[in-house]
């Protein structure tokens, strides 16, 4: 096996090296589908429960175990392949049946596929020029998304974003350029002082973009929550009144459509009210609820959204499409456009010889878009609109099974009463030794180290994994979720085994 | 061949429907074999000369060449092959070394397939629990970065971001939060009005994240250029005292190393003397030009990048990365986590059971993040620094050669003296029809409408592609660049051929 790309010439050209790229391409793509067959080993184990999700290292134990570092001469094809597999050998097995740390679970086969021709493809979505279908195939799932989301014919218009941070970010751009389109020559210092809101379960991400938009965290009013973290309408309206006696002017509301927490779905309609009343631009944060647009058996948590003036909808959440694909759909046509274009002429020339509404570039934050819409669109043609329906109820379905076993199971404590809403199932586990302490202070203070424990053993067995948080005067729960389809009724029975497992000597 | 993962089944659990995906795992690894062979063809494909560059339709033939709809039923396993195959045919072959149509041209093997593990492991930057090894990777590269900068012992911190504009807008975000750390929580109204200053040929990024982070387009003041589009140092420092008479504060200078058009390198000495002086953040954007820090040749146009307090540098551009990949590199430790973080206390628990450092993901504006460091990492462990140097030098070397056979060439201006300090060649092409036209105003009309034209029959022969602009107050011309070590003299040669065969009639 010899060394890659680079190899010294005999002739010596310039410095002894030469380029030798696709010249030996044999070599290559043997190379290629070796790569090929340890990724397909990786999924064939990630697929298997009786491996583990992880082998886990202290990151100066991992820095150790494999030498990462970079160096000036080339290593050897063999050393490449030995990096692929200790990079994989050490990876979390995101795919695994029995991983559910994180909202993005799972691993489709034809989203993984749609990715890698999308990688082979490698190219940017700024011009119809340089990614003709891809653009086209935006436009056809943009628009799918927006009749599922109701508005007339699919009207409006969209965008594939890098995550759902900077989709609730457009949209907050968005919403302060319609009301004061002068802010974007003349900056913020040109407009009164703006407050937007959104519910204290929302996602980071609100007050994250209102910090980088120059609006300022401190211009983002919490609206309170009920005991299901649902937005309290009328505590909304009551703050939205309160900013205009101080002079401030309301923008922006972001409903969110299942919070990262409880999974919760603000009344988007009771919300749209309060937002029409009082001429508020209506974002809706579906980054992970957005999907259950998708089921009929569902979407009524969603009601209302097709009032919002904007959504984000991350398929690569609930919707399993691989990393990254988030959606920001807006209803207004062209506002995209007028907000952020910029006109560079070296790009968007405008005497091009096809019709130029298919250079969509001009209308994002960014200059390159990486492709995003491939994995998508063929997931849904394969699985059908009826087959991530079927996913995303099979999932609900499990965390519906989780909640009866454990509501009225000894040493448990949900967070929240009711069935979940979303697949977020919160709750206490309680060892034996603090299941009936009686100094509530001292039993809290138990219970809020049991998690961060059980979920360190987890880790260090490898068995599974799911998340903790404390939420404000709530200590450290655990936040079940499901979002891959591959996990059955037999692995939310493990995951309560192990918690028992891990947790009883607590 | 089926269905794929939804398959109505016999025991009609839940409306028919029953999710198959990982349970028929054969099905499905024979079915992604099917792809990369697809997918292996086209790059085989891609590096022949003898095929097009573009099989070019406009956008509404090319709606009616396939179905491209998404339909509420699932598809079969042959159209989820045909949607593949078709997509490709209509795809841009960016590998293709006739394709100079962008600063990211060309296909790396190693980097391709480092792709496609990425996409395997499916995981998110945001904390080491759920990334530990592209976590550990990021830090590695980004250190070596820093070192290639020149920043004492690597030191500082950086991010990989969604592209140039976006590393562009982070540094504008941190120069703005270094000078008042307030407009994090209170807004552009409790600072001053700031003004920003980027050359006139800088990328359009600069004034789209002045619009997004409410400091407005007006707010960047455009710095005039010398003939060869480098930023004039004192036209700098006239513009920030004429700033500063006015009561504004100067707070950002952006220096660009390789504009986008003419690939000038502005002189970073002198402007961090000014900076320096004015107590200004500087930030280069090297976007473009940071990769011929690489170059023992060339790395002497970026000398005075180590003064910089941020830097911009897309290894998907001139190193051949798969896009996308973009680091911005900052100089001073722990301002990017002060500036962005928000402490969300279910992603960046603070009871973990290891060092919570490596829990990067509340520095940046995402919340999750795609990993776009493995692709790179793995080709620098390929090809040895040596190698990314010896193919940025072959670029380079080659359109030397470009520059040095047109540019007394009958039929050719260029549109500015000298060689080119990176690959961008700007020159028109005069068909012998205006060649000698005696009315200078007839002729630059005339002029005007040559690039377009020829560009046009290039897409439609789909025999090569190369960018044209207008700038200022110069009619379109061609900006040949040149990024994929692919390319030979002998694609130079076709390329002016080409140019010739379709222009001469004009």
């Amino acid at each position: 096996s010899g060394r890659l790309f680079v190899e010294r010439s005999p002739s010596a050209e310039s410095e002894g090296l030469r380029i030798i790229s696709h010249q030996n391409a044999p070599i290559l793509m043997a190379y290629t589908y070796e790569v090929v067959d340890i990724l397909m080993a990786y999924i064939v184990e990630s697929f298997d429960r009786e491996t583990k999700v992880i082998d886990f290292h202290y990151p100066n134990e991992l820095l150790q175990m494999n030498n990462w570092e970079l160096q000036d001469e080339p290593a050897t094809l063999d050393d490449i392949l030995i990096s692929c597999r200790a990079t994989l050998k050490y990876a979390i097995k995101t795919a695994h049946p029995r991983y559910f740390n994180q909202l993005s679970t799972g691993l489709d086969m034809v989203g993984l596929a749609a990715d890698w021709l999308t990688s082979t493809a490698n190219t940017n979505m700024f011009t119809y020029e340089v990614a003709p279908v891809f653009v086209l195939l935006e436009y056809v799932t943009l628009k799918k998304m927006r009749e599922i989301i109701g508005w007339p014919d699919g009207r409006g218009d969209g965008i594939f974003s890098p995550g759902g941070a900077i989709s609730n970010m457009y949209a907050m751009l968005l919403a302060r350029f319609k009301m004061f389109p002068e802010v974007k020559e003349k900056g913020m210092s040109s407009v009164p002082r703006l407050v937007a809101f959104t519910s204290e379960h929302s996602h980071f991400s609100i007050k994250k973009g209102a910090a980088a938009l120059g609006i300022g965290t401190e211009s983002v009013i919490c609206i309170k929550v009920d005991e299901s973290g649902k937005m309290i309408p009328a505590d909304l309206e009551r703050r939205i009144l309160e900013a205009k006696q101080k002079g401030f002017v309301p923008f922006f509301v972001s409903a969110t459509a299942g919070t990262t927490v409880y999974g919760a779905f603000d009344p988007l309609i009771a919300i749209s009210d309060v937002c029409k009343k009082y001429n508020v631009w209506m974002h809706v944060d579906g980054a992970w609820g957005g999907s259950l647009l998708m089921s009929r058996r569902h979407r009524w948590k969603l009601d209302g959204v097709d009032r919002a003036n904007s959504v984000t909808w991350n398929p690569h959440k609930m919707m399993s499409v691989p990393l990254q694909c988030s959606a920001l759909l807006v209803r207004e046509e062209g506002l995209m456009q007028n907000c952020n274009q910029m006109h560079a002429c070296y790009l968007f020339q405008q005497d091009k010889h096809y019709d130029l509404s298919y250079d969509t570039g001009d209308k994002a934050l960014q200059c390159g878009r990486h492709v995003d819409i491939f994995k998508l669109w063929l997931m849904w043609r394969a699985k059908g609109t009826i087959g991530f329906e079927a996913q995303i109820d099979k999932c609900l379905e499990l965390s519906e099974y989780l909640y009866n076993k454990i509501k009225d199971r000894e040493g448990y404590e949900m967070v929240f009463d009711g069935k979940p809403q979303h697949t977020n199932v919160c709750f206490w586990y309680l060892p034996p030794g603090i299941r009936y302490m009686e100094d509530k202070e001292e039993r809290k203070k138990h219970l809020h180290k049991v998690a961060p424990v059980i979920k360190a053993r987890m880790m260090e067995y490898g068995t599974t994994m799911v998340s903790y948080q404390p939420q404000g005067d709530k200590v450290n729960f655990f936040r079940m979720v499901i979002s891959n389809p591959a996990a059955t009724f037999e692995d939310i029975d493990f995951l309560i085994e192990e918690i028992e497992r891990l947790g009883q000597d607590l």
